[in-house]
């Protein structure tokens, strides 16, 4: 079948890859910058460019945009989707995504699923683009109560087939609350950590863990300013979590209290061997706090 | 030469194996616990099982014990080195246990030097033991005006026979500075990061960067409270900096002001770009405020 990529940058850009690596598929490509197009050619990540109208042949549409202009593109272009045929984001938020798209395709009887391939590289662009990016990585799906159930499993299986190690589903709420734990607390975190006046005298002294720790404060600000801002209560949870426990720390060593120092670190360090063995399983008094669910499609 | 290492958990298992890996000197090995020599023994990572009283022997000894248990020992057996030999400890900070060895062993003509190799694995004991550790790590040296400049020579050629690949050398206090930023603080936010409820349900959303932040949660809490009290102000410090630059991002997100959080997370964005690129050039307002210098050896 015919797959549309709209957008080919590193995300859009490595999909087409993969599409074209591990299928038969048709993938025709659109950008607005004609040097990306140029090179998607070239290099044979797409077999054909195509403008907004030529979206009518195809059976499924990647929007691999950013978040608002994902929505804009949907709403100035909705009558060129062919109806019947899948229409799928990539956003790292979904709430805001799937109220906005969800609304505008149901009348045009396309198809529309949220999705977030958690892949990702410190480089913008179609140049760093590589679907190798996507082995082993999480596919999520956000349906809804009027999610075509049809689409849903068509996506997963096309996910399945590029590589992806898990198809999970979530609603698009539960996936902003555990997104905004795991891939934004992360970067906010991250970037904040660089911050201390001390990294200008590092040098011979960052070891593993201070890289582990630094590498993804390299991020695309507009990016992420915007996909923080579309998912605001989960990632200020998040934030002052983070901030309460580290004060927690942060008092043991000013008391100079040991035992609770040593306490506080055993603490989060079983926490991380429960993580570990993917024995999910909360300290009791933790068990009705859990603040997302999902399951994993078989 | 014959090197003694006290002490055979993950750090002085390492070495042993190090130094029979890279050179021809003789390694004897002291351990409290019974089965560690023999493990260290049945491997060749040592040459010899030794108790205190033949450290005499011995032309370098590494110290390869906790904090308290590296003071402890020295006290203890500081009439069992020979005068003219080298010792070295290898604690993760090193202005507290200068203060306390330095003077222990001037007396004695014993030549102590204070070092760290920057090097672990989120385990312990000699059964992780691994020379390969040390490949391409820093190896941190802190002389004092009263340091023997040619035990410092000796201990720097060793470090580089072992595979190190960076000898830096830095006071005392500066080095602990440092350290609580690569390191001390990486342990904390690691640890304080795991901690939030949203844990038990991030089954599959757990990319690279939230395995990065979270990797060294899994921590030794009994060495780690140690080392933390030990270097307090130059921790407390660090944060104090990361929690106050998360407040900055919590207040842009929740006041909803974009322009604010974009800068935020650029600033941070450059930082990082200019650590990778070993451009250590603060921004002009912060030339002032490094808190620490080191200069690397030739």
């Amino acid at each position: 079948m015919k797959i549309a990529v709209v957008g080919m940058g590193l995300m859009g850009g490595s999909l087409c890859k993969a599409i074209k690596h591990h299928t038969n598929h048709t993938v025709l490509g659109l950008d607005t910058d004609s040097h990306t197009v140029a090179r998607a050619l070239a290099c044979g990540a797409i077999d054909r460019a195509i403008v907004p109208e030529e979206l009518v042949e195809c059976a499924i549409t990647f929007l691999c945009l950013f978040p608002d202009t994902t929505i804009s593109f949907a709403r100035e272009h909705v009558d060129c989707f062919k109806s019947g045929s899948i229409v799928a984001d990539i956003c790292g938020v979904k709430q805001a995504i799937v109220d906005a798209l969800e609304p505008l395709f149901l009348p045009t009887g396309v198809r529309y699923v949220g999705t977030h391939p958690m892949a990702g590289r410190e480089f913008s662009g179609f140049a760093y683009a590589d679907d190798r990016i996507f082995q082993g990585a999480s596919f999520i799906l956000t349906p809804t109560a009027k999610t075509c159930p049809l689409a849903l499993h068509t996506l997963h299986d096309l996910a399945e087939s590029l590589g992806f190690g898990r198809i999970v589903t979530s609603t698009p709420a539960d996936h902003d609350k555990s997104i905004a734990f795991t891939s934004q607390l992360a970067h906010v975190v991250s970037n904040a950590y660089i911050k201390s006046p001390t990294l200008w005298n590092e040098s011979g002294f960052s070891a593993g863990s201070f890289l582990d720790l630094t590498r993804v404060a390299k991020l695309n600000e507009e990016m992420w300013s915007t996909l923080f801002l579309l998912n605001r209560p989960a990632l200020l949870f998040e934030l002052d979590t983070i901030i309460g426990h580290l004060q927690e720390y942060r008092a043991a060593l000013a008391d100079g209290d040991k035992d609770t120092l040593r306490e506080l670190l055993k603490d989060g360090r079983i926490r991380k061997e429960l993580s570990l063995i993917g024995d999910a399983t909360p300290p009791e008094e933790e068990k009705e706090d859990g603040l997302a669910t999902h399951k994993q499609l078989d």
